[in-house]
């Protein structure tokens, strides 16, 4: 087992004075950030808590659909709008801190997440660093455990057993993706389904699959991504919705979640033959294959609105980092057809940490009954 | 609670002898069916036991696809093949005997399985018969309970519990859809996770949706209609499949199987609009929405290998049961522009059945290290 002592060194040089050192294992090293709650006006998410998927699916031809109403009215000229994740992140978060604020003035509770970080990927170490700021900006106690990239799952699952048993945490998050050597699944099995705020265990993603279930949290990315239309009055029931890709944390579970909303979805993969001539008939285009710019303008029905999930790290030596963020959307090009475009950065990544902290949140509500 | 004693009365006509009585309970009537054991030559599915998700997913704009060479092939003239249900499972049957008979051969045992049938669904009475039928035919023990209409959960769950323990019971079926005062999702929970060999638990879903997990059981259905589209050599990876309706049972798992099969998966539903515009694409068509004769000419694309799960009863009075089954497909314009459509009765229907002897035969096998 080798002790592994780097801190995150971007987190650490920010936030330096709030982090208690707890070192738990040899293997491990564990920080503390116990931030300040802020008080301000609680807004709820535009999305509810779930969508049933109970309503009647009655066939009828004679119905009417209101659809595309969005994509005709907003395609008025050919520069898309920018969906400002950050803008829209920041409205939630602060909902989220002002019912923080509340629940301790009521009960003297707050909500803990606990995050598990294995090894020194880079764009992890960012993703990782927003939360806890995050955290620390609407009064979640944050708890970071951090793994060497050779550390065994045994040791990853003691910890997650432990914040399993602790009553001061009321969410859990492994950050992937983990290092090859380990089984994710095995590993993720054992996060206590009722603390799992990433929504990634195979019984919350078969409830949100399944007719008449309900699953206790929904995926942070495909959620911010719903909340992302709703916000910007996309109406999802009855259109042609195409997400790229099929991953656990993005693919699968957005298109899962927008079938609950009643649209019409297409999954398109790597083997997928001609993607473009399916993604060419989306209104509501998802792009999250990881593939640095794989959707050009040809790919996108004109006047769509195109949410694009891909977060793919490239070098950038002028960067503060040595790499920056690009998606999977060609923006430049996306924008002279689409109507909408989230940008990376700043279009779902905010998104996704806001949705952390609401089902974190959740799940402490949840808990203490508040 | 009332004392509902009324038998499958086609049931009971045809396999009479072989029933014992064993009333458990004032509300339940339970029948055991003990059948010889056939022994024929063995013969395996052509489906894999899982096809992982863990393939590489890599994006590459100059693969080659061998795509729609099946379509084109056998799409040479204007009526389609008929896929006979009835025979390839018989076929498939054949081989479970035969596993089966070597099973009890080589350690003692038979699998068992357990069905509970309540109200008096004429449709659901037929399929619970043809179970009977076709376990008695390739050596499985039946044991059949019946509650009536008015049953309570509680009355339910016992007997599912009953059946978790019993060790000679390796699968466990409800017959679907309850009545609408029972909760559904509660019952099909009580089912343990080993023996839910019709695959509806949302553990068993999730392991089916996502990568890098496997499902126990495939649900038969869907495993059924991949059964017939690789003994038909349909090649599935690279193709567009629509598969129409969402249901727990047909639609979902469905369009998650097509999926594992690298299949292009678009899922049509009530809510979609001009559903015909997206149908029409489909090199493989999956019709599970429950409308009789939804499906017209108009909407598959020529050539495409069209499955129709629907099986719709109306009322026939020249019919011995005063009803017949008919299709989501109109199968007379279907015929005129398919390469191959499965007909209603005798295409989805016995393969379903053959699946859910093939699964409780493998639940057996698990069990038994066999």
């Amino acid at each position: 087992m080798t002790c592994w002592r780097r801190r995150l060194l971007s987190v650490s040089s920010v936030r330096k004075e709030l982090w208690i050192e707890n070192c738990t294992s040899p293997s491990s090293k564990r920080y503390i950030c116990t931030p300040n709650v802020v008080d301000t006006g609680y807004q709820t998410l535009k999305s509810p808590s779930i969508v049933s998927l109970d309503s009647t699916d009655v066939w009828d031809s004679g119905r009417i659909y209101s659809g595309l109403s969005f994509v005709q009215a907003s395609y008025d000229d050919s520069i898309a709008n920018k969906i400002d994740g950050h803008l829209i992140a920041e409205e939630i978060r602060r909902g989220i801190a002002s019912e923080i604020s509340r629940m301790k003035a009521s009960i003297g509770e707050v909500p803990g997440l606990a995050v598990v970080l294995v090894g020194q990927r880079r764009d992890s170490q960012t993703y990782v660093r927003n939360k806890i700021l995050a955290c620390e900006e609407v009064g979640i106690n944050f708890e970071l455990t951090e793994f060497p990239e050779n550390c065994t799952e045994d040791d990853i699952c003691h910890a997650l057993m432990r914040f399993n048993n602790d009553t001061s945490i009321h969410g859990i998050l492994v950050q992937l993706p983990l290092p090859q050597h380990l089984n994710t699944g095995r590993i993720l099995d054992v996060i206590r389904l009722r603390k799992d705020v990433d929504g990634v265990h195979p019984l919350n993603i078969g409830h949100l699959a399944l007719q008449g279930r309900e699953p206790l949290f929904i995926p942070c990315t495909p959620k911010g991504c719903i909340e992302l239309l709703l916000r910007s009055n996309v109406e999802i029931e009855g259109k042609h919705a195409v997400v790229i890709g099929r991953s656990n944390i993005v693919g699968l579970p957005m298109s899962l979640l927008l079938q609950r909303y009643h649209a019409t979805v297409s999954i398109v993969h790597a083997f997928t033959k001609n993607p473009e001539e399916i993604t060419r008939k989306a209104d509501i285009l998802v792009a999250g294959a990881g593939v640095p710019n794989l959707v050009r303008g040809s790919w996108i029905k004109p006047g769509a609105f195109v949410i694009d999930v891909g977060t793919n790290a490239i070098e950038d030596p002028d960067s503060e980092n040595g790499y920056r963020l690009i998606g999977d959307v060609c923006y430049e090009e996306a924008v002279k057809v689409a109507s909408a475009v989230t940008p990376v950065p700043g279009g779902v990544g905010p998104m996704t940490v806001a949705m952390l902290l609401y089902n974190t949140l959740e799940s402490a509500k949840r808990i203490f009954k508040f």
